[in-house]
């Protein structure tokens, strides 16, 4: 085999042939308001939208974005291309329950304070410094900057609905933890 | 360009530059027993562990899970593999806080309870109905098969901590929503 994985406790030693072809395709996070997100993420952060769908009797919505590159070769159906969303990996899912964006007081739960769960996503950067200035320009909030605490070089921002964002350079973290 | 994306409200018009080479490389959630959760994801999922790393000094350990290929080139070295798994897309962090596995009270909270904010991750599977018979084979509690409810083709699972996961087959979906 060409690869090499880890054991521990309750690892199993193979991959079961009834899982073949499971892809890990989303992280579904709730929003206040869409147009404040989707700023955040396709301007600050750089994603698209690959779909939006919406849910009438339902009264929600929700969005889908990935990180695109030029060779990505996205269906112009858009049928098509919500099966096509389906199959990838790396994709936020972003619900907007209609109406939450009027309420002043509305907020979400970030998983962080109690009661705890969920607790961020990551973007893997090229450069956390050109990352931070970048970051910084945008009046981006911080958790964490990299300098501070017990983790260098990692990050933490945090989103419009005060999610928790890790912000890492993969080549700067060879020698994290044990 | 080779690609088409949507415009929304909130929707950057461009890619900005200071973006370029961002990923979305993991989503984290804290779990209360490694062993179970471990026997979860790499047994019932088909995902594997690229690395572990532990903080004995905040009595913390991390997993980072994902599923791999045959043609996934694993570096061997474990600092090197720990930089390439945070260059990666479709990465699943699970964090132990030691000692909670002891703690016959302990629960972490799922997000879809109140107080709300993340929702779910979801897998793609290529054939849902033989997915569904190899989770009733592996007695996997179900928020809802896919049968129930208004959304026809989706399920929802639950893994050892209560989080949800969807489990859709991708060439279903192309109907869903509007």
């Amino acid at each position: 085999m060409a690869f090499n994985t880890e054991n521990h406790p309750g690892v199993s030693p193979t991959v079961p042939k009834a899982t073949h072809g499971f892809v890990l395709n989303h992280s579904m996070l709730r929003v206040k308001d869409p147009a404040v997100s989707l700023d955040f993420y396709t301007r600050v952060l750089g994603m698209r939208v690959l779909r939006k769908l919406d849910f009438a009797e339902m009264k929600f919505s929700l969005y889908f974005l990935a990180r695109v590159t030029e060779t990505d070769e996205i269906p112009e159906d858009e049928g098509t291309r919500t099966a096509w969303t389906f199959s990838q990996t790396g994709i936020l899912e972003l619900t907007h329950n209609w109406g939450t964006e009027n309420d002043p007081d509305f907020k979400y739960h970030d998983g962080n304070q109690q009661p705890q769960g969920f607790g961020h996503i990551c973007f893997s950067v090229p450069d956390l410094a050109a990352a931070v200035h970048w970051f910084d320009e945008n009046q981006v909030s911080y958790v964490k900057r990299p300098e501070q605490g017990k983790m260098k070089n990692v990050a933490f921002i945090k989103d419009p609905d005060g999610y928790w964002i890790e912000i890492v350079q993969s080549s700067l973290l060879n020698k994290l933890g044990t």
